[in-house]
């Protein structure tokens, strides 16, 4: 397995497979991870926006990682999402998930009162000294009450455990001012709201993202162009998956992936409710765009 | 006690007293109410916003909930604050919280993808079919992802277990357009955005609200002015007290309590980190309102 | 006719009438304001939002100006709207009203880029040196990309010529927190977004309002009762009265009161295009409310 | 000169020059258009956001015009912005721009109540009738209050007349969606709040932007370097030219280029009041990164 210190390429973004109950499906989960790595992904990412973390309690979260780290298997390794309003629960949720036997930490931030970069960068730097699992930042301003600003980033890259940044805002330039900003001290990892193939372009080492769950062979076959400088038939590929993309960020995203997922075979279960699951016409488009591009 | 459904005053939305380590301070808590209601307040109400529900799980919310219905020894009803994202986690918290003795439930929905109205209607339904103790709707559009739109609150409002709404906008003409569209349905409640005293005048109930905790004696006095129809004397009040609301709305909601609490001898510690203490220069201002308002 | 500097009550804020061709209706807008003067009105705003300032060019303003000044023939105050991004052009037209014959000027600040409160409160000062008219400073935060803060009002508080300030949020909270900061120093008037017998309560002078328009009569008995201390009467008319709000709100503001005034009889064309007139179900929600309120 | 429907390349966002007086000074004007036109730009933009078009009224548009078309002297397209909130007016600009020998118009909607999409593609729609004039879609949702949603670019694309969109909102993704929705019917074009090199990769056409006034041969020699598809030094240039795009972002976009062209000897006064100049330590900023990328 590459050591997650040089991490490039294709990181799905897992769904949470549920029971109609509302408990977590393991097997789902790991017939699915399987069926990534066998489509070349290079990491896989639980506990993510896509992993309707933000639904799941403590436990849920707990097989969920268990399940991940069993399926990888050594494989790839796995990056698995720490999201708290409290350091004293990031803390431990970064503790345990390393119990567990996960690789590299995705760490938010959730906040209800709004927090200064201060308490952000405590946050953040709390995560990364309890554990000695490399830290991932992740920052997603369309769905979280707090951001990490250029600042806190640029004060966060210094420290040795915090490797990289994945951001979900739509503004492509903030990941070259973040590159300019940190001079190599942090990579970027650009999410599904983002140009991949432009992310790739301007300095990135690929992407955590929910559409790779239902493009995944496309996407790796994208991530290698890009490495390879094929930019021209990489965009020719990209357009063609932006579809993809958009379909993914007009409904839930959750809801999107789960059910393209289903539509492939790996029956996930419904977001959690009340989230929606898609209707009959949101799901004749995702099965729509997955046909144009080959993945159906 | 008040049948909870004839419910009129004042009722402090309580902070969560915490240990420097961050475990609940049930004595601090306790200590707290009984100065509440010797200081004349109608109810109580923990796990609000102020009671930094967003910051506490579900053990440390548990003993939140039974260390103020033990305190409040059935002087004054206890409204205790239901908020998660799923129907699955509302549903638990309100179960819990009625054997452990509260009287009502105040609910909140929390989002991380945008639900539409249909799924807000099913979360609050759930919770008021789930419990036969009355359910407060609550909504604060400032802190939270979703909100509840008017179609919402008039279709809930027909749900007989389903009696008040609180709306911590800072919009009070939306709580006229609730009174008149829901036409006797649903009670309407103020928060600490709103001039109190306008919302009685328009047809209020009172008010759930953080600065109450520190201005107690005050604010039973403007209700009862409120409640006898002398307007003018009342604004006198109100315009003294609004200065305790300004304060409360520029620091963090639960720090400028706990600060408060602390100047009168209620120590109920800070707010959980990375949340930052009041400075010294805002605990001055603090200091200074309270001083005015003579709850110092 | 009352010192503008006394003013209290009620003051439409006036659409301006245009031909199908685009040309400001001077006779149609005469027409209107004899109307309302003879309802009672205390006052008359041509130019402010409902007057579609943002939509006439400055000749057409200069028409509407004259021809409100000689309808009204020194019978009521006539406050003129001068809305600009220059200080230059915002002068210009402050003294271009003056000479036209307005008694008062009612000024808002447009802005493409962001503008510090510096240069706000330069562009204030500018007009209100220029002119020997009473300026009513106008803030509308919903529709203008700048907005007044609580300091800027209470720096501008402190210029002799600087009488009143209108504010359009729907945050009633903010117009006493105002009062309370520029004790005395400036009159508040309330928007149709206030509840305006809840401003009234806390002191206001009255409102500057686009339904005055067509409920004039309503809108100066429940000025009275609010003035005679009848607060709850007032609650009673005010709870009708509200649903017109309610419909200005939800439409164009412009096309709603141009609506409703040609249900009366007053009409006053369409709103300027791209600007949509309301359509047929639009115009029966308008007539509904009307009804309702006896002011059809 | 090209024609303006093969325009591709770099296109800058002229400033107005203004005498302290506020007059339009068109010596300057021209002054500066000689020396872009000398550093190799593609064509010329006045009248955009940079150019101040919202603080300058019909007769100062007209002199700017009139004063690009002079100095372009048929080397280069002159594209002259249309900003208006009605169809009237805006129509009134595009044909008197066309009089005065604009090759092109660059229109924007400007609105103070909000336009449902019929109303904005109707307000274009008139303007591309009414010229013979190529038309380019302008849409800034950071500084306007009506956005061009894709349907109604995708309405655009279709008239003979409208060739090309320039999006300056901070979304790179949305220019994709753009150009695989539009099929080729319509041109992208980047703003300065994009990274070009991204865009070019795309199948961007060049941009259309303010900083490109300050390092025009800079911004020539990637657009070449784009073109000739060279990538990676296209990148190497990219970066360091980015710092410029930041600057610009962070300051009033006219005041940080009016403040740059001061530094380069193009002296085009401040921007119009209360818009405030730069002040020392920012245009020390400026200073700084015009250094390090050789435009000083």
């Amino acid at each position: 397995m590459t050591d997650i210190r040089d991490l490039r390429g294709v990181v799905p973004y897992l769904p949470t497979p549920l029971t109609p109950g509302g408990e977590v499906d393991a097997e789902a989960l790991k017939r699915l991870c399987d069926h990534l790595i066998a489509a070349g992904v290079h990491g896989l990412t639980p506990l993510g926006s896509t992993g309707e973390f933000a639904y799941l309690d403590f436990a849920a979260k707990e097989r969920v990682v268990a399940a991940t780290v069993e399926a990888a298997a050594g494989r790839v390794p796995v990056i698995a999402g720490v999201a708290a309003t409290t350091i004293r629960d990031g803390v431990a949720q970064a503790n345990r998930w390393a119990e567990l036997g996960a690789d590299g930490i995705l760490a938010v931030m959730e906040a209800y009162f709004p927090v200064p970069d201060a308490g952000v960068i405590a946050y953040f730097t709390a995560i990364a000294d309890a554990t000695d699992r490399p830290v991932t930042l992740y920052t997603n301003p369309n769905f979280q009450r707090s951001d990490l600003t250029l600042d806190a980033i640029d004060a966060l890259s210094h420290h040795p455990n915090i490797l990289f940044v994945k951001d979900a805002s739509t503004n492509t330039g903030r990941l070259l001012s973040i590159l300019n900003r940190t001079e190599g001290r942090i990579g970027v990892f650009a999410a599904s709201s983002h140009i991949t193939t432009a992310v790739m372009l301007i300095g990135g080492r690929g992407w955590l993202a929910g559409p790779s769950c239902i493009i995944p062979r496309q996407s790796v076959r994208l991530f290698e162009l890009c490495e390879a400088g094929k930019w021209d038939e990489a965009m020719t590929l990209q357009r063609e998956l932006w579809a993809v993309n958009q379909v993914f960020a007009r409904f839930n995203l959750a809801g999107a992936v789960k059910a393209g997922l289903r539509l492939q075979g790996f029956d996930c279960g419904d977001p959690a409710p009340p989230q929606p699951a898609l209707t009959a016409e949101q799901v004749a488009a995702v099965r729509k765009v997955l046909e144009k591009v080959g993945a159906l």
